[in-house]
């Protein structure tokens, strides 16, 4: 099995949860990649320089300004010290952007109603696996910072969790893949407030009794439709738990497991 | 031949001749290696966000504000941006720190009479070899910014030149070996005014007469110790010229050209 391990904010910007991470990734076994975040690091240096964000109805769009702060913090600061942690623990790490082997070629979003600015999005054929499966093979663990290019020399700002889905899907052809979101949960909880109420397994045809049942509800709703599309794509399975549980993966019992 | 080509802060600063750099690098024929610096930018950085330049008998030492600093600029913004450009022309680029791969890990600087911060040196079975042909066998161009580790999870700034000799000299068991090193001045000059009194060879039973004749002086004196120590331990040739005219390197009339 392929493991893709996304993490988020919530592990960046906690030196002892990173710790942790480290060493559980590092123990899990095969082939794996990681994609990470880049946490409230960008949003403090951003301040520190002054740059004020970017909002046009609630959303945030990337200017010049801001996609320098996110190259220097997710793709410099955070990869390489993440790196240099996996490597203290004999983890073999190489950290990427999408440019670095041209393995992942977004496109800058189109403008139709708000201009994003340099916010890159992954079409289907965005993921190069010919360089993927040239590290996985030579027994490299790819480190994956947020940030793409459009092979005609501009970076872009991109979702981390869509570059993990996209990476799974497209890696699917050649590996098994499972795909693993880490997040401050230990999965989809049936009731939200008790940690022990993990929903074990979801199948696609129980997702909209859940949404109904008010157990999916909010930025839960798209990330579990996220995570059938990945599926329906040919991604064997889906994770969804918490960093601190990664060690149960091995045995398939880590989080919330989506399967067909 | 192998190539390994080091750019300094003159071609990072400056759009244009990066753009010329990164046209001529990609048109030079073989396997290649770009060795970068990181340009007034870090420096620039560090002055907005106030960071005071931490001096010590006139030399400069890396601090841990300095070290995110320059991981940021070199190995994050400088380095995914000189990548993306070489991929826009068609050349497989990976940018790496010496932590990704375990490529380079240095040793922090012994604190004697000054403690240097976050500077490390590169002992000589730094250079991983193994994982530098992995990637240059499969058809990428590493180019590595001057960040470096310890292999216990700490990064470390590390000088460009000495990277760019360290790689020259490990390779050199396995390719044929040259080190380019492009700086502001066409060569080694006869006549410091006159662009076209280029020395195009240099012999080491040359030097202490070049030397002596002052044609030799300054940071220029080093830097001939060091191409000389880099060809006495395996490199074949050492070059020192004018990135612009890095189109002639295939000829070997780049510059002045240092040999046994």
């Amino acid at each position: 099995m392929l493991y893709i391990i996304k993490i988020g904010g919530n592990i960046i910007d906690d030196a002892d949860a990173l710790k942790r991470f480290i060493n559980e990734f590092t123990r899990l076994p095969g082939k794996k990649i990681l994609v990470h975040g880049g946490g409230k690091i960008a949003t403090q240096l951003a301040a520190d320089l002054g740059i004020q964000a970017q909002l046009v109805d609630g959303r945030r769009i990337t200017d010049a300004a801001t996609l320098r702060v996110v190259t220097m913090v997710y793709a410099g600061l955070v990869n390489k010290n993440i790196v240099a942690q996996l490597q203290a623990e004999g983890n073999n790490a190489i950290g990427l952007s999408g440019a670095d082997g041209n393995t992942i070629r977004a496109v800058k979003r189109p403008v139709r109603q708000v201009d994003y600015g340099f916010a890159g999005d992954i079409p289907d054929d965005a993921v190069n696996t010919e360089s993927l499966r040239a590290f996985l093979e030579a027994g490299f663990t790819p480190v994956f910072s947020a940030i793409t290019h459009d092979g005609n020399g501009q970076l872009l700002n991109t979702n981390a969790d869509t570059i993990a889905s996209a990476l799974a899907v497209a890696l699917a052809a050649a590996y098994k893949t499972a795909l693993v979101y880490c997040f401050e949960k230990k999965g989809v909880l049936r009731d939200v407030a008790d940690e022990g109420s993990v929903v074990h397994v979801i199948r696609e045809t129980d997702v909209e009794r859940l949404i109904g049942e008010g157990v999916v509800a909010g930025g839960m709703i798209p990330k579990l439709h996220n995570a059938f599309a990945a599926i329906n794509s040919g991604v064997s399975e889906v994770f969804i738990g918490h960093a601190d549980d990664l060690g149960s993966l091995k045995t398939g019992l880590f989080g919330t497991r989506m399967r067909k």
